[in-house]
């Protein structure tokens, strides 16, 4: 049994002009823990489908087993978000070449509410609006960090990040790692002893939860984007208390958090904006 | 001091029916392995600069420091791929919370030739041809797999894989996660029993080393993509003997290593695609 793979969202479109609410699809995105053996070893973020083949294509990738018969038993647990597999291929040593993440419930809501632990202990709640933005701004940002990436021009192959206040960029940084770009903007600020309050990233890449869940590290009250948020980074952008914009495009986009941050949407009730 | 950011590359290009052979350029991308208090803990596929800052944001994100003051001292091997790190806010705990991966070398030639311990144990050398594809099927697979991305087109927020042959789509799949598809195909085909010789994988992304290397476990000879592949995926894909097509959007595609499996640069001799 899989999931519903997209999620229905109340969001505030923006279209030459326009503002109107409606409902939109975003593409739901799941964290799915695979123990073997009884034991815990990674946690994978995905689309909560064909489950089963992505634990075997991990586990065989990863060396762990060797074809689909070395698997004794594999079951799914889709709401709860566990795959249980039992394997006598698995060996001591194999505990410490995998990525080993720990999730616990942060916000006590849902399965959905779910963040990384040590998460937990680094997202920043943003519960005051230190910052607003018209429409226009956000175009305006968007273009200058598209035009500051120079190096995604040339070779097509890196993500930009841009901490920038309503004026325009602060700094940028390029990566081939979605998340490399939001590291170095972060440890430069730290760096600068840089106040955040009042700050924003734009972001060139999708916004998924573990984008979502670095701009709330960092500190920033709203994240811009070209591209779709994830159906969880969304649950955890309304918790967060952070403005999510994505699908900037030409003249138009969609505000999918917190729209009061959004000088055009200020007399659009928040509850609105609940399903 | 940081490297080169950009590496030439002797490609071939194909544009409205003519191929030539030119120099091009493409993204580094550079392991980096952040030891904190002379323990190993992460290794960061990154653009090699501002790695300083990078380490700041990463240490302080996963909440081993709180600010630039907890990091008593910080310095960078960038050639060797070292960030050293001592702090007093270290604790053992700390270890467990971390992604932890090990490096070797694989290839003997060069820092840039490292790839992850467990990807030694589990990539395959494609040493023979057991597909040509001309240019015609190259444009011909990306938008049959374009075209049944059904969910991307609806929410622009996944990556798109098809495990195909020349004549067509065996299997796609799409999920948030770019290793994620390639695992749900890879599971698949295990679970199918299903022979991989001649098969090519079709990707809607960027050609990362790591997305390299998935492609090299699950043993297919040919990655085609719409995208851009990084420096150290084509380093990769000239010492496992894989076939790396880019950047393929209209009528124009790059193919940058193995030639000899795209038949119309069957007369190009192989040594003309080494700097």
């Amino acid at each position: 049994m899989d999931l519903e793979l997209q999620q229905d969202r109340t969001i505030v479109r923006y279209r030459r002009g326009q503002v109107t609410t409606i409902t939109d699809q975003v593409v739901r995105e799941q964290p799915i823990t695979v123990k073997v053996n009884g034991e815990e070893f990674v946690t994978l973020v995905c689309t909560p489908e064909y489950i089963e083949d992505m634990t075997v294509g991990f586990l065989a990738s990863e060396g762990v087993i060797k074809q689909y018969d070395d698997i004794q038993e594999l079951w799914v647990q889709p709401e709860e978000g566990f795959v249980h597999v039992r394997t006598d291929r698995w060996k001591p040593q194999h505990r410490q070449l995998f990525t080993k993440r720990y999730i616990t419930s942060c916000c006590g809501t849902s399965r959905q509410g779910f963040v990384f632990f040590n998460d937990a202990r680094t997202a920043k709640v943003m519960d005051t609006v230190n910052v607003t933005l018209s429409f226009e701004d956000c175009f305006r940002l968007m273009d200058e960090v598209q035009h500051s990436a120079e190096l995604f021009q040339h070779t097509g192959g890196v993500h930009t990040a841009a901490l920038c206040d309503p004026d325009g960029i602060i700094v940028a940084r390029s990566d081939i790692g979605r998340h490399n770009a939001l590291d170095k903007i972060y440890g430069w600020c730290l760096k600068q002893h840089l106040s955040l309050e009042g700050k924003i990233i734009v972001f060139s890449g999708r916004i998924s939860s573990e984008i979502l869940t670095k701009v709330s590290k960092i500190g920033c009250e709203v994240i811009l984007s070209k591209s779709a948020p994830t159906g969880l980074a969304l649950e955890l952008a309304d918790h967060l208390g952070i403005t999510t914009v994505g699908f900037i495009r030409g003249d138009s986009c969609n505000v999918y958090t917190h729209s009061q941050r959004i000088l055009e949407c200020q007399d659009i009730s928040p509850d609105s904006m609940i399903l």
